[in-house]
């Protein structure tokens, strides 16, 4: 049974293209992370005016090529996988529809070729490839500790939002509409870019009393920075305490999870050193 | 004595209102909240210029039915507690009365409307809405970790003021008027502009030596940053260790510092549960 | 001897100016706190070209009464403490020192009174203030940690100061000096401020290639700035756990500095628990 | 065999100029480094276009004596190096040839002396004196933890640089060309400003939709600007307990982890010195 299974060629072109241990479906990842890094480039490239007056036809082409192309790797991925619907909505697979229709928009819809920027997103596909090589148990430590951050950091911007909701409000009723902060939302988002300690300066407080209120808010800005900060650096040495802790075994019971300092086991008495 | 009690009108009043553990307590948080938010995404809308001679007279009358509504719940709030001065005078009860007096106040003056956005505040109930939810631990670890660096925060902060007022003060010296540095509050403005990272650039050294302090200024900003970050990492990690610290002593020995997972003491193999 | 001693006037102007203990003390050091504030608050207003039209002589008046009681004060602690020339030469001599100057140089220079936001300077008494109260314990522990970290925070900003003069002299190269990089030493601070990540935006660069290397100037600046904090919240920790294993010592030899985890003593070898 | 080697004046050269344990060594590490800061002074001096038009000549002359001195320099480097050709393709060596070249290339190229800045690559030389004193302990812990933290920090900057291509893509779909979003490389050196907070301000959004968008590309950024600082405190952190923990176990139990100044086994209790 195993080897029929091994020959067919739905089975060795999901190797190719959804695993990475053989070497050719090694050599499809990069060679596919190459081609979206390509397109990406001549998208860029094409967006700017003097380059596209002058090469514009050539980088037509060229995304033609590679929209096509990417369309194939879709089809092939859709009748390479045993439940197609399952890779349609996954991130992957949305992510990868929403880069192949701008194209395909473009025939009908004037301008719809600028959506081709959404191939930018396919390059989240990057970290599959790292997964690759040795940068595998860092980013799988990085994750980790970022996902016990998560709900602790909502919490935070949630904070920080409502702060900026409120002293955007008032902002706005210190200086004056002349002065730029022309309604409360454009007041938030200054609140935001001063507390967030962007200062871009396109909105800025002009009087006294703004100036002052402003200083607060960059103080207030100042500190908070450091919530975030603290969060993440905890959470960062929890994740790396615990996988420290995994090889430490007992000898008795063979369970982990025992203290550097530990003398005897925590879960069933007996000495961890026999 | 209790089943009369349940009974009484005012408190399952003061249980809607109050509390949130019955479900009709938790609806009308969730929908207080909602009021709350809508009320404030009008008063947002009408202070955009081109929103407000459009459908400003729709505005004024949602806003006069949120103000009634509003007027109504602090009213309901006032007669189903049992000490009324004591919810007036609290933190929540104090911003439900100036969300609540822009509305009336702009009968009489011209303007006052515009202190709805004062509404804003009442945003900070989400906290407790919040509550109900899995994040509760979160908030009450977070707050437990930054209560303890209130008072090392707030000797940073007093140290960045003077140290802005002095940088400020210099700067004003070394600059003249005419760069933008008009007198010593503005050049503390900028000082404090400078060393939070905010850069607006509406006021930025001119002149070689002015520049030279301002590279002084901001490499300080710079290094100061670590001060507050330090502090609650720091403070977040001593809260998270007497929260795992604080229930276990063994039994036997009396030595602390056992995981939350043990059975046995680390320290002298006898167990936890005796 | 001792009495006599108590009985001096000198010995009691003394506990008086530089002592805090007695109720006396406080009051003078609350006073003087509050007349430097004063004084401070009219040389800031005095700044303010309106207020100096109006209130200019009123102001002046008030900064030469500031003066004289400074001037005083200064005499009473040279004639109060046993080696006035100590006095002189400390940090706050100078200061107190510098502060008073200007007022007596404004009387032969014109625009000398203007040196007089020197006086900022004296708000470092502040934190002999702040000493009397309940923040004594974490100033102390601040400065403890901190001054671990001087060494390491100073390796730190001579590496920024360097990469800041090597990024400033490549961006001078590559922008023109017409975009605004006129000379090596205005890149050098337009990569401080762009390392500091404080922005402001009095200098950017223009031409593509400008943008590409500021580019990476900031990704630099945004990692490195992560260094000082690591520092610092290492150095914090540092200096918490000291402070935390003072209490413990040891029953047999008295000698403190074991940890939370130790049975026997470290220095005698005895048991930690007789 | 060994009297004669240290005879020789090649080692003796050697020990001069690359070693730094003689006094001569000391005094000629000093010299050179005082000698490339002030030929760095001159270039900068030079770029200043008001200096140059007085004292050019003065300038040239005098770069064109330390140009002779390092090209000196650089000579003795070779032939006093046993191996010369690792000396010259060494980081140190390319630097040091970097710097010779732009003065000859000046000879027949005009304005070639303007590569003269990359004489500031030298400074890099400071780290080689710094080793002198006391600072070397600080240093090798600093680098220590940072090569830890290199391969975190790195697949973090690859984050930060694909969700600028991301948020810059879109930000150009969302703000018109006539807005400063002029094209996609400009969208994305706009997001890389936002996201590190520096925030210039020449390209900010200008369209309702654009700010609300900008608004979270600053939150996005306000928030992972944690991550690097969490990582490098983490492997501060890890780096000082290894640099702790390691010369100490004890001799009869074998346990780990002893303070630097104990003298018994806080496990077992028997002296750590048998």
């Amino acid at each position: 049974m195993e080897s029929p299974t091994k020959n067919n060629w739905r089975f060795r072109l999901h190797e190719v293209i959804y695993e990475s241990n053989t070497s050719a479906g090694k050599a499809f990842d990069v060679g596919l992370l190459f081609a979206i890094f390509t397109s990406i480039i001549i998208v860029m490239l094409d967006s700017v005016e003097r380059l596209h007056d002058r090469y514009g036809s050539l980088f037509s082409l060229i995304e033609w090529i590679f929209s096509f192309l990417f369309t194939i790797e879709y089809i092939l991925r859709l009748i390479s996988i045993k439940k197609p619907f399952k890779y349609v909505f996954s991130l992957l697979g949305i992510i990868d529809l929403i880069a192949l229709i701008p194209s395909y928009l473009s025939i009908f819809f004037v301008g719809a070729q600028s959506l081709l920027v959404f191939r930018a997103l396919r390059l989240l596909r990057v970290f599959r490839i790292f997964k690759l090589g040795h940068f595998l148990s860092e980013i799988n430590f990085l994750t980790e500790a970022l996902k016990g951050s998560v709900r602790k950091i909502s919490i935070f911007l949630m904070t920080v939002l409502m702060l900026a909701v409120i002293l955007g409000s008032i902002m706005y009723l210190v200086e004056q509409r002349e002065n730029g902060f022309a309604n409360i939302p454009e007041s938030i988002y200054w609140a935001i870019v001063t507390i967030t300690t962007v200062g871009y300066g396109d909105i800025s407080p002009v009087t006294p009393m703004g100036k002052m209120l402003a200083s607060i808010v960059m103080l207030i800005g100042y500190s908070i920075i450091a919530v975030p900060t603290g969060i993440i650096t905890h959470d960062l040495a929890l994740a790396a305490r615990q996988k420290k802790e995994l090889p430490e075994s007992c000898p008795t019971c063979s369970r982990e999870g025992h203290d550097a300092d530990a003398l005897f086991c925590k879960f069933c008495g007996s000495s961890l050193f026999v």
